[in-house]
């Protein structure tokens, strides 16, 4: 970065892989996926599989595909599911979860904490069940980090509440895990103590982790099988994915680094509040700030070298693995200069 | 009504045809509706449409129906619809809007009054066109009178504002207008000044107005003829409707009745607030009461001799012309000796 | 019918409730068939379901609205179902077997006779379960009569043989048996006979029994139970519907006259060979003549005051009990004078 | 290969990246491709798209995703398409085609030659527009290569004149080029001569010219600009992208290799003709085998070291770039154990 470049702190999807990932890409032993099963995909399957606490875990292209395929597999018309308010599945999948898995949504509010509701509200929401011509209510979808409650952890024992009170009430728990690994990291606990009893998870292994493609998705060994038959569908069985794969095996070493963003962010969350803004978290990665005119503010930011994007009404700035400390500084000093006009 | 006999007002959806009602279907002329176009289904539709203040409209065997089709001609998948929370719509259709028409609702607060959202809020969440990989909103979906905020009105000029805010985010509106009949009764006003404006409407013959079957849907000519297309799609493309659409045009000769039902409501509620009961409307005639066990309210009244049924949390109350003013006062008696415990 | 009076043979659709249907329809008690089941339309239902033999019945809507629903589900995304080229539910609904019901149709040969492939090509079509990437084949759909066909029946030991087959591969049988009842008036036989072994029939209570509107969709309880929830979904969940399942039952009684329809046809048919017109069928109540230039036939006939429609490449005549036999012959003078030139 | 070694003819699919593609891949330049635009997708997209002469192209997972992203943007419910009899779209797609793009098949028969209908077929399947209530038939898909019917190719001719027939009856033209540049080699065209008059064309990058992963889908601009949203809402919005499509980039440079796996195939043909085995094909890499049990030569063949698929009721053998010469000898003599029995 130099004075006249940009710092990118739109999101932590834009970072790149480094040499050593690319090495690995190269040299990745493949196979056919879809025939065989290849052998780097089935590595980090099974990596993956380890770290989250499931049975099994199935690649895919993107996070979004990870959730759809969850939600296709645990919903049916006529069904309803719990979400907390402004989740991604919600705000940013292009309506997936409605049109393709069928779901009609009950957007909780966080009453028990930023981007998380409380085990009453899933109880009161789950209800009871009704007569043949109401919606069923199967599902609680779940969201650690939350993105638009400023990458908000949910801490092992308050997610424990929640799948108790989902339990209790009949549902099925999908986690949307796309940055599980900012919330472990942030907690100082293991991916699969966020995982406990969920019926499905999806992981990211882009973003923070840096891979360029991919995610996961994992749960019981009956779910996968049926996950990969709908991976087919949606168009994401490709062939010798031990390429990608590879890179997710480097990612899935770097759950460590994910503390300098978490650091990063608060450095720059802090330069915001100096500068007059609210700001809310950050607990991770994921900064977002209160202000009046959101798209004049995007406007002057990016005029001014800082690249950011709005989630949920708000400035949000992500910290990743691209950018440095002295980027943060930069950028801070850069937005002050926005902000005093 | 006698004293064992119990008194249902679970919904005005109970009505039975009367003898008049039973004499126009038995006389009706009719002919094969998806081939020729029925001659009284003609006349019907002309009428509703005459009413509803729009160009064409088409009979549909359900108001569900209607509102389907409205919201399958008006959105497509990525699309995402604005709706005042607890509509029809969400909590009452099996999730159509969603699974079938494809959209993804953003439920709207009622900070403009019961079931009512205001101007602004619509406006703010309309937003601005985001890039191509977030939701579209072309729509907002508006419920008058709206059944979960206890059969509350939207008045003309409050129905504009909708409207013009609508307008100005380039949004088309449609109205569930299931009981628009009660709504222009209570307002003193006649049905077309509250669907000014709207891209579609949907109005019941049955409920308050005694039609044993059937809605309509209305809009332009454009809409209404893709609307027929949809609803052979969906298996609503019958033969000789003329025998029913004879008992909706005794329906529609009946909008002056429904002030009946309004006092009737009013007497209820009253009689409601004197045991102590948290009564939510009535505008219309639907009375919601504020309980602390939904369930037990309900088995108890139940086998007190009154029926009733649960909405948004409460209790609900609907009156309708098969219940007299006698039974609202034996209503009140037996819930009186529920409320006693 | 007079000289200038059209003689609508488009299709048995076009018939009109005489006044026994309508004094029943006037007199029928009705209930909220949402909430507590219609007595009329429970009586119709259980009617209907003894004379299909089976366990329960549903009163739709139309024919369409039964054979979604039962294809809705038996089928899920990513299943493929056998049928009979040109069956209705390929041509004639819109394609909700493909896109609301989710199934890739694969069309089989009239291998076995008109409208009716062969056990062995059911057989041969289900083939062996594939991978997880292929298509399932959980269904096979039959029609009987068969539309497309000329009316053709299916005889009892025939449809034995395909529920055989079908049962071997592991296939469920949904049988669209709008015409059925022409069926087993064609062949002598109990309705009954023409279900034994299928998991769900359609069966018209329009067309040749001339009720106005309605159709039945039939199976075991627990089908039956599950269709009433989708037929909620589709708009088909109408209130007091017993004045319509009052015709119905007045048509279930009326099975016997449909015996005038086939002789009719058969006259029909009989005129029209000829007049030297290659015609298929008639086994029923349905006349297909093969011609070279099909639209200028329609358009000359309806021109000469024959009403006809297209089926399958042929004008298609349908008999019912609105055509006596005198317009029969006036039908013929007419399509006489057509094929002169 | 040595003796103990299985031979891999199922599919060319099977085929491994190189060491240059590999190389490639390590270093390409990448960047967001949802937020901006991969520079070394965007050289990819360039470049296929001016070899298939169309004015944009879009990289997709896979050649199904393709597929669908185009029948999803090119239909809608309520429509038919025109396709060759055993499509790849209507047999190994799982049934997107009909679910998730709405459209009811309509096959066609080869009547012009192996997996290619006559351009009077077409017209007359087409068939004229229909009233409200029928099926609307805006789409002909074609296939060049036709898998199923071993690989055949359409020449320009050919193509011109279906193109032609498509228009005329106002219809639009898909097609499926997963191996064009199959077709392209075979016939001594270029890809560009074979898309001619097309509204979309999926080519795919693997397959014979040995990408790990990737297909393109091809268009007008704002064909492509829908189908970018439409990926991204399947999940197929990949992030640094350009890792693949740099090894696209690499395949895209060897459509000239594909004469030896034609001439390989030929060789196998001839061998297989000669242990008295009806073949068809082969016109390019594809060979189908005519038997009498398809599963026990499946499985004898597997166990004699040759590995093989099924196909339209065929054992197909596929020569790709990883089988040599020598390996085709020995999988003729391999297969001659198994016919000898």
């Amino acid at each position: 970065m130099n004075a006249t470049q940009a710092i990118d702190l739109r999101s932590d999807t834009v970072t790149k892989p480094d040499a050593e990932m690319r090495a690995a890409m190269a040299s990745a032993e493949v196979g056919d996926d879809v025939l065989d099963g290849d052998p780097t995909m089935r590595e980090l399957e099974e990596r993956a599989a380890q770290l989250l606490g499931t049975e099994a875990a199935l690649w895919v292209p993107t996070g979004c595909m990870g959730n759809t395929i969850a939600l296709m597999l645990h919903l049916q018309r006529g069904d309803r599911f719990l979400v907390p308010r402004a989740a991604h599945v919600l705000d940013n999948e292009l309506g997936t979860a409605a049109w393709l898995a069928g779901g009609m949504p009950e957007p909780l509010a966080w009453d028990a904490g930023p981007g998380r509701p409380s085990p009453e509200a899933v109880t009161a929401a789950a209800g009871s069940q009704g007569p043949y011509y109401r919606l069923r209510t199967p599902l609680l979808c779940l969201e650690n980090t939350h993105n638009a409650a400023g990458g908000a952890v949910t801490a092992p024992a308050e997610h424990a509440r929640l799948v108790e009170a989902a339990d209790a009430a009949g549902l099925k728990v999908h986690l949307d895990g796309a940055r599980i690994w900012n919330a472990a990291a942030a907690l100082g606990v293991k991916p699969a103590e966020l995982t406990a009893g969920v019926d499905s998870v999806q992981a990211c292994l882009s973003k923070g982790l840096g891979a360029p493609v991919g995610s996961v998705v994992a749960g019981p060994q009956g779910f996968v099988d049926e996950a990969r038959r709908v991976r087919k569908m949606l168009g994401g069985g490709v062939r010798q994915g031990g390429v990608l794969a590879a890179a997710g095996l480097v990612a899935l070493n770097r759950l460590d680094r994910l503390h300098e963003d978490h650091e990063a962010a608060r450095e720059l969350a802090g330069g915001l509040a100096e500068l007059g803004l609210r700001v809310r978290g950050p607990q991770t990665n994921i900064v977002l700030a209160e202000v009046d005119d959101l798209q004049t503010w995007l406007t002057r930011l990016r005029a001014a070298g800082v690249l950011a994007s709005s989630m949920d009404g708000c400035v949000r700035f992500v910290t990743h693995r691209d950018v440095s400390r002295a980027d943060i500084g930069e950028a801070l000093r850069r937005t002050a200069e926005v902000a005093q006009g």
